[in-house]
């Protein structure tokens, strides 16, 4: 998708260690009409899935996952990484690694919100080792719900997260392909 | 608004000790199309202020500041409760009570999205007791900028929030104002 690629180009802060920071439009500070259009973009590429829940990691997953729901008219569920006092004892529970926290985080999700025979639509932002989004579809099994797909706002294809997605065996979409960030320079696929 | 009052009649959970579940289309599960809605009604209700920033605090303030901030067409931040690695060591942070923690969590802003001189509205899911969004009018005031306005989806009356806001000095607009939730019943004013 051109529009996110160019806005990485001109406003992503490539860190050295293939950190990439987009703080000013997607992490923190987030550009809305760019979100939206993401969305929308999400949504014409896996409109033909029959999802019926978009599944998300908080915090940053939200944005997009929310825009995407919004364009899809589907209810979205994000995995809490803290169990509010609200939940149900009884919860679907996962542990990922993370990456900018350098350990282990809880996903949780209350079995209230992701019933059985769901098909489950994965939305994040980051696409990196893919350890998050494989946590998010064994709480998405766990509930006997399927995956149906995967969509990551930028993928770092040179950390083998689509490898590690590959037994899920689903459509998997990123809207801007990073294979290099090498010496200071973002390099896109294709 | 109608609409997201009788949302709540039907599907929020009165848990007792003021506690209001809805965690099926606010929190941890989000209804986009009702949350499209909330911000459109923000975006209206808040439309002459000039405001030139969308300000929240993660997690459950991201969705209703991102509509809101969708509608206006200006970007949102969202105040950080850790620090993520991608941020700079100089930031704005405070602290404010958690209402579900029980415990002070931490308010953060980069200074690279929250300049001198904006214009901010704050936005959220709950205006209770006022205090995490006094923690983020105090994260606007130390880098220069005003509040103009804030919006919360839901206000609970009887915690006298609106009251602790006053010296703000700014207009405060709910979508769902609850003046009681005694013996198990939600009461709305008007």
């Amino acid at each position: 998708m051109n529009e996110l690629q160019e806005r990485i180009l001109r406003d992503g802060k490539n860190l050295g260690g293939g950190i990439l920071k987009v703080d000013s439009f997607v992490n923190h500070q987030v550009d809305p009409l760019l979100m939206d259009a993401c969305g929308r973009e999400f949504a014409r590429r896996f409109a033909s899935l029959g999802a019926t829940k978009v599944l998300t990691a908080e915090i940053s997953g939200i944005a997009p996952a929310l825009t995407t729901a919004i364009h899809l008219g589907l209810p979205v569920v994000y995995a809490r990484k803290t169990k509010p006092i609200t939940m149900p004892d009884q919860v679907y529970l996962t542990l990922a690694p993370s990456h900018t926290k350098g350990r282990m985080v809880e996903l949780i999700v209350s079995p209230e919100y992701l019933a059985n025979n769901e098909k489950v639509l994965i939305i994040d932002d980051f696409l990196a080792s893919g350890q998050t989004i494989l946590g998010l579809a064994r709480l998405a099994e766990a509930s006997g719900s399927k995956i149906v797909g995967i969509g990551a706002l930028i993928e770092k294809v040179f950390e083998g997260g689509r490898e590690a997605l590959k037994s899920l065996d689903v459509q998997i979409e990123a809207l801007a392909c990073i294979v290099s960030m090498e010496d200071g320079k973002i390099v896109f696929s294709e």
